[in-house]
């Protein structure tokens, strides 16, 4: 070693002792011709105290030094209570320069980066020096000791981690495949998995019972800040089990995640069915931290002569001491509503003396307005926003409404953690609604699957799913925290007979699914037990974890939002030999792979 | 739980109560019209009797079910003392049929199965039916236990566990990289890591100090029997070290692996010298479980008039007993040594009453045939084989003759093991062999680097590696185990000069270099630590520790030696749509990638 102890070791016990060093120069001040420099590692920062002027002199930072001096007390009144090394300082005899630093790009130095927040861009192009900065590793250094947590848990319960492939088969799972051209199977090409969901069944109707992975999953989707073309999952599948048990598993995980962070999580945790979280709180993934419930008020105005409440559906969400907003303000609600594809978003102020105020209050009966406090449960100085039209979209736009009333009042605390699991979710959404949201629907029925087609159904609704899938609930349970969806999972189907129905409501041809699914449906007849799982989003649990604004801040090299690496500044045009040898071009050869298969199928 | 038991777990205390068992038929015997069905779980097998004809009926091999009944203990002279629940049977009183099986296109039974050698093939394509077989699962749980162990090792030593990018830039690397069109940036391409080795030295550069990573690589190599397109490699990197540290933490890790089979490894390893490897094994992986070594006689022959022997070198190895080989034999080896490209094997066979026989003795002088036997320290009865010519080539044939002779005469011990580390290594090679061998050499030079070309010069050839490349040693060290390498390492440049002097040996322009890896250039501008670190091949290393054949056996879900997944059918061609969506045919767009970037270069 380069070194016999680290900088942020050191302690009072140290002193009289002769210890070298290695780190980088955080800081330099100097002081009577003597330089004071804060020396860094990862495990934290000492004084170093360098009297020769022309030692110290070429000294700059982020230069990495080999320090041998020895430890002493800092001169009374010179101790830095703040730094655990606070009451040590070592005074040099040796420094053997190791490397040098050109000037950098931004500030790194702990004491300095807070002060001067560095833009997004060129930290993460520069995310080498980025790293040195304790807030952007903490992070890193979080998810290492929650993968161990997790692990613990999960090797206590006899479960076997997996190493499933990455070059597979593109299978259609609501979102593109990343494709990869395979040379020695010119035309053919390999698919990177969206998840490892059908291997991890496999895994199941091969005896595994008990498998679970922190795999890299790839989708390659559309830019969303709040995504990226690779990710992580904690994945997770279990045989003979029913949703009780994946649910308690999962719980445990959760404790000894957040037990990370000293948060004691009660388990077990609340659940709520999607119809409930959909009436509540106009979201499937609600956040608890705060009430304001959703008000139905269909009924209330079924006989109103107020147009624009002549709906399907009218609710209500309340801003508490929303009656005070000036008029810009709730007319800049109007543009927050429409930008969400609204029309606006109708409000009533009660105001203290009682009154109704706002446009909408007029078009109402006297008996509507007499009882409308009560039913939305509105405090005088309250204001209540209104949407009215399909229960779908009306509740979404107050679900919406609601969390931005929570954002404004203060309500999202990010010291608490509000977690749900949100069950009982439909088995299937028409397939236009998947596409209008997005995803890709797979098959061309009209009904497509919520979660995904391997989702058993509630046993209530075995026999009668396929007739009427509008009313068929998924055997399936989400996990929820401050309304950002962790994870989900579901008991999957493991008969081929029921597999082969939810292909024919999704409209999956027999031969197509027979030519995309056909080893799952192949290993269903060979006694496949019942099973189930669940999957975990890492990276979004370790920016809850961590705190973080961005998901971005959990990635050790983050790509942008359109799949770039600022870094590397990946991807990159290839050769022409590249593209040549990776046999991109071959004319397409669908006998190919068959030829090349050692077993006929 | 659809159980409360695990059929393996049942014994003698567990009599008289009533437990429900769930798991797969894996034999069936009927004796008197009652069924004695041994039910097989993860956890082991245990004893049912069903004495109801009617239910026991349909039960076939595979069926999955569900049993509930009273644990009872066997009729005397019914136990079983092989196994663990030998002792007792489950009277049933209940049984459900969970799931049915087809017949099944090979016997899965841990009884049958071994009398019945199934086809790699078939196994492969029906991998969740072979998985089921303990034999073959059983590779997959002890991964899972070594991967916890060496955790265990490096979270103690405060290894932080981070996860770099797999969908990365292309950086030659010693083989053709796997490449991934970039849909948002049309023209433009990701490659998939040949292993993380920039990204481990930017962390090292970003104060990481101690990384590990369990990673997914990527090669995209011709057919050889035991590579895979994919494969997993234990990576690990530290800062402030030197060959010594990094050797010590990879011996505790070793240790805790094989701890896990119940082999107590005794550390320090040997070591040996990359010189004294190929002069005494003729390999750089020597297999050490046996002696044998190879015997230079270059000076011996000298002076020799026969012909064959007048060459830069002469080497021999010594087969014990091999002097009784059968003419039809050792005309074998003749055919084994022109497989291997040599033009034969030349022998001389030390009979037992001290003459010399084989076609090579009668041209030797009188003299040297004296002094043979002393020389290759031959006794009456053994055969010596030679090879001549270059001492690359000759040294080569005689490694590989040695382990042959090895293999015959049983002393490839799959109970032993014996490490080494093989350390100064050449830094560079002539590019001409490395393309021989199969590799990719980087750069245009007449030069490449053995290792890589991040890999520092021993520190006394830091002046000198460039205008004598090849008498520079690296500052690298290979861990061998059984004559198989299972991974290596290297103190790396952490200096920019260094870096750019090795790009230049090497042959790799400066707008080259900066292209593909001015990231890494930039990061040693600022302040880079000194740092080495070393990838260990995880698949190699659990065929050695579960003592397979194949590396095939060790992975969940293998591709055949061409890239194949037997089982999905991957790779397999893509749709017209995705080609296009995925931009495979947009006309090339350097500019495109640095448009789109946030950053100016």
């Amino acid at each position: 070693m380069l070194r016999t102890h680290t900088a942020g070791s050191l302690r009072a016990e140290h002193i009289g002792q002769t210890v070298t060093l290695a780190g980088w120069v955080d800081r330099r001040r100097d002081h009577g011709g003597v330089a004071f420099i804060d020396l860094r590692d990862a495990s934290g920062i000492a004084q170093v105290v360098i009297r020769d002027e022309e030692i110290a002199h070429p000294l700059r930072s982020e230069f990495v030094l080999r320090v041998t001096g020895e430890v002493s007390r800092r001169p009374s009144g010179n101790e830095n209570p703040n730094l655990p090394s606070g009451e040590i300082e070592i005074v040099v005899q040796d420094v053997v320069v190791l490397n040098e630093s050109a000037p950098l790009p931004f500030q790194v130095s702990s004491g300095l980066a807070e002060t001067d927040p560095i833009g997004e861009d060129v930290r993460f192009k520069h995310r080498y020096l980025d790293l040195r900065r304790p807030a952007a590793i903490a992070p890193l250094q979080l998810r290492s000791k929650v993968y161990k947590a997790l692990r613990d848990v999960l090797h206590e319960r006899e479960f076997v981690e997996v190493e499933t492939p990455t070059l597979t088969r593109s299978t259609p799972e609501g979102a593109r495949d990343f494709v990869v051209p395979a040379r020695l199977h010119p035309g053919s090409w390999y698919a990177l998995p969206q998840s490892p969901q059908l291997f991890k069944q496999l895994l199941m109707v091969g005896g595994v019972e008990k498998y679970f992975q922190i795999a890299r999953c790839y989708r390659d989707e559309d830019f969303r800040a709040d995504r990226q073309p690779e990710f992580t999952q904690l994945d997770i599948e279990m045989s003979f089990v029913e949703q009780e048990d994946v649910i308690e598993m999962m719980e445990a995980v959760i404790r000894a995640m957040w037990a990370t962070i000293g948060v004691e999580v009660q388990t077990p945790l609340p659940r709520m069915t999607y119809a409930d979280a959909m009436a509540k709180y106009g979201s499937d993934k609600p956040d608890l931290r705060f009430g304001l419930e959703l008000v139905e008020a269909t009924d209330y105005f079924s006989e109103t002569t107020f147009r624009v409440f002549q709906a399907d559906y009218v609710g209500a969400v309340v801003m508490p001491g929303g009656a005070s907003q000036p008029r810009k303000v709730l007319d800049a609600w109007q543009d927050w509503a429409k930008q969400r594809g609204a029309r606006g978003l109708a409000y009533v102020l009660f105001n203290e003396d009682g009154t109704l105020g706002g446009p909408v209050a007029k078009n109402l009966s006297e008996a509507e307005q007499a009882g409308l406090a009560a039913l939305v449960r509105a405090a005088p100085g309250d204001c209540a926003f209104f949407a009215a039209g399909s229960a779908k979209d009306s509740r979404a736009l107050l679900g919406a409404a609601r969390v931005e009333v929570g954002r404004r009042l203060g309500l999202l605390d990010p010291e608490v953690f509000a977690f749900t699991w949100v069950v009982d979710a439909p088995m299937f959404e028409p397939a236009a609604d998947a596409v209008a949201s997005g995803d890709v629907a797979v098959g061309a029925g009209a009904w497509t699957a919520v979660h995904h087609a391997f989702t058993g159904p509630k046993p209530e609704f075995e026999a009668t799913f396929d007739t009427d899938p509008g009313s068929a609930l998924a055997y399936a349970y989400d996990i929820v925290c401050n309304g950002s969806e962790l994870g989900g999972g579901s008991i999957r189907i493991h008969r081929e007979d029921i597999q082969k129905r939810v292909f024919e409501v999704m409209g999956l041809a027999d031969d197509v699914a027979q030519e995309q699914f056909g080893f799952l449906l192949d290993a269903f007849k060979f006694g496949a037990p019942p099973h189930g799982g669940i999957a975990l989003g890492m990276d979004r649990v370790l920016q809850h974890l961590s705190k973080t604004e961005s998901i971005r801040e959990v990635i050790a090299f983050p790509k942008t939002g359109n799949g770039f690496d600022p870094l590397t500044a990946a991807p990159a045009p290839i050769t022409a030999e590249q593209r040549k040898e990776a046999g991109v071009d071959a004319v397409e050869a669908p006998e190919q792979s068959e030829a090349l298969a050692p077993v006929e199928a």
